[in-house]
């Protein structure tokens, strides 16, 4: 999946000397077409269906007695349209979003300094078996998730750094190592406002417990209320997920829940899901079940989500992937449709199907 | 020109395994000093002049079988100034709008999904000697060129998929492997309008025939009308052209035309050229003379442009050149100046000069 | 700290030829914690305080008889978010806007086309200790430096190739051979204003001597008045720095002027340095004092700057620092802060203290 270019001193008219690098282009080449049935149908090429899109370059430096120095530089990419797909303003160019940090790790764990996925996302995230891209996602911990964090973002330019609850820019990390099984991960978003980081910025954790078949994990988060003028509070949200290997077939569920204090008394979201996924033939069955809730101030919304999918390999490194999903919103409000805003909208009852078959190519 | 990174799994500690890779990095630097000689004289140092400036990283998988996947990403740069050159907005950032796509290859032929040159383009735009780039490119395949597609993304922003008859984004796109030296190509590019897909989008096929000196292009266009709030039909193109090698001298001819009927009435653009290459030295001489009419309406715009080169080549992969271009515009419309309009103007009498001496230099 | 890639031919099924190449991918990831102490305390994870966070890939051919063609793109990278670091506008995506250039290099020395730091810049800003980087850089030779460009940026779009002292766009440079320890380089940068060419661009050059342990430089810049609206003349700047390496301590001394004609009278700037690095242990001690003085039409402004750093290494490519850097604005008026703007204020008496430490990993 991921090369390492070989660092070959340039060499103008003497012998060979090869020094040995440790710089990894990496990526993903990920696109498909996509149908959804709502309201008004749309249909069209869509990237990171499966997998997104990405470019990446990263390394490794030992320096001895243990002690390595690590960078990651990896970038989204909407394939359909060759943009960057920096999870900010649209048509911005290609950007290292999705990674952007310079660590030391040795026998203490590791320290990692800039952007990248918070510890808490990867604690419970990765118990959705459609990876948090396409239309059968869980919601729960994919952008736009429980945490309101949009909001946060409006409000005030330099809490950007804290606008994803999935990843956090400004941010100092802690990786443990592995002990029985159990790792933890710290990250420490500093809000970046002159005279109030106090106030402000993000903190969070994530906890793993990886033992032969059973996995579980846990992740608090707490993206503080400073430089938010929306919320009157912190926004807290915590989340835990756990998956068992049956060998036939994995089951895995995963809950989260997150609320903050607006003007209209207590937000509150919630979501839980279960799923399977199962080897058939040379690829794999997945399916989820995925409930959403929001409770603000006296009113509720609902919704259901179901996702089936399977994913067929052709290598290692490539893999063709159909997926179903669909979508029922409750109590006549509209949480989520399938795609983006701009892909259709619900059918009147609030439903909404989508079809996504496409290719993986990971270099 | 291209070069593959090898791949080296990244060893920790154990022997040397060496696992073959196909990623390949490749690119061009041109630049060169362009002066202008219109009613304001215009003198800069400009980007791409004989072949457009680029970084792009590509690789091929072989799955077996005779099955192989597929990338590319590949982005214009402005040498001059280190922007990227995406085609859209200026001073966007570097942007793979070159071409972004994941494919799969076989006896079949191919199938790609993302963004990428036409097909129309491909089979026509080929005899034009200045590469459809620098002061002398035949306007007729070129962005500006004869579709009027920049009506079309004014009008929608998501019909920006199909705003250029050069390239194509959220595009399907199938090449046939070669018959007795036929090949064909489609396009098929989605509106991604909700609830309107069957009135936008794009539709496009090339029709190539290579057969030692001789060769012949066909292109055929439509982009439809349905998200296009000027146009009152579809744009139709069509584009012919061939050459032939004589050894000596090579002979090439082009022809295009499209049409679309605005509220005033029909819009047809059409256009024509005949260019011959021969080699000289260690370089090769361009010439082409183009013919440019406008009929919007009852009045017409023509413009007649000449073009003059010489590409010196220092080795396979670097060259320098020299091009002179002449345009004069007629029935007393300015239909074309040679540059952009920041770069200076035309004279009263409608006609400029210009001339480019640079440097391309391929990896 | 570069690595070459080496060019293998992807070979489907046969031997495996192949082909040296001279492609390199390099790069730098360094980021921090900051601490500024002022009127409202700021604290963040900031990007290059000690090298500036960059991704490049360069090449050079040789095209026999001692000629050779290269190329550079460069590209500054906000290592905290993860943003390109363009110099230009925020969140505008990666651009290779730190180099883009082609060039020809033989006997008679370089020619190159493109943006690059201009050769004033290299002559006499390597005698900062800093680098220009970070909290306790020398402002006299960086972004925000003496030469107002800004106020041509902000008057003329057109201008924008020339609004730095740093870099230069649109640019033709010429840099000598070394003869006897001497080595010159000439910068022009292009206006390319539609018939305004002679009344605006930049000009520049740099003179080094470095012999042994005795380096100078001196650095001759114009920006001409043409395209700036605010100013009434043309920019001129000099600079003149050196050192002399005792084996023991390396001392280094700078000093730049640079004045412009506006409508209040002359704007004069000007300042100079004394610098100082010791090897310590495995590291490097560094320290500057800086005083900057601004002088228009009457008033005077003036900043002293105190910076004293420790870089650690850990191995060629990696090295941890810490950084402290005073500032004391006086005569009433506030000519600088120790970071940007939204990085918190001086004190009421026109102070600060900040200190950043971090990780530099080269690659």
């Amino acid at each position: 999946m991921k090369k390492s270019l070989i660092a070959l001193a340039v060499l103008a008219a003497s012998g060979a000397a090869m020094a040995q690098s440790s710089v990894t282009l990496y990526g993903i080449a990920d696109a498909g077409v996509t149908y959804l049935n709502g309201g008004s149908n749309w249909s069209g090429v869509t990237s990171g269906n499966n997998k997104t899109s990405r470019l990446g370059f990263r390394g490794v430096e030992d320096l001895g007695g243990g002690l390595k120095a690590n960078f990651v530089l990896e970038g989204g990419i909407n394939l359909d349209t060759g943009d960057g797909k920096s999870g900010g303003a649209t048509d911005n160019g290609f950007q290292f979003k999705r990674q952007s940090t310079v660590g030391l790790a040795g026998n203490f764990g590791e320290v990692r300094l800039g952007r990248e996925l918070t510890a808490a996302y990867n604690a419970t995230a990765r118990y959705d078996v459609f990876g948090s891209v396409g239309l059968a996602q869980s919601r729960l911990w994919a952008d736009g998730g429980v945490v309101d964090a949009n909001a946060n973002a409006n409000a005030n330019a330099n809490a950007k750094a804290v606008t994803t609850n999935q990843r956090i820019s400004n941010a100092v990390t802690y990786v443990s190592p592995s002990f029985s099984g159990f790792k933890v991960g710290v990250n420490y978003g500093f809000g970046e406002v002159a005279g109030g980081n106090s106030k402000s910025g993000y903190m969070g954790a994530g906890l793993m417990y990886d033992n032969g078949p059973l996995s579980l994990g846990l992740g608090l988060e707490r993206l503080k209320s400073g430089a938010n003028s929306v919320a009157t509070s912190d926004i807290d949200a915590w989340s835990l997920g756990g998956s068992y290997d049956f060998g036939v077939a994995k089951v895995l569920a995963g809950y989260r829940e997150s609320k903050v204090d607006v003007a209209a008394g207590e937000n509150k979201r919630l979501g839980y899901y279960v799923a399977a996924t199962a080897p058939v033939g040379p690829g794999l069955v997945r399916a989820s079940y995925n409930r959403y809730e929001n409770k603000l101030a006296g009113f509720k919304e609902k919704a259901d989500q179901f996702g089936l999918g399977y994913v067929y390999s052709l290598s290692k490194r490539t893999s063709v992937y159909g997926t179903y999903a669909y979508i029922k919103n409750k109590d006549g409000a509209n949480l989520y449709t399938l795609g983006s805003s701009s892909q259709g909208s619900l059918k009147t009852n609030g439903s909404q199907q989508g079809v996504q078959v496409g290719i993986t190519h990971a270099f």
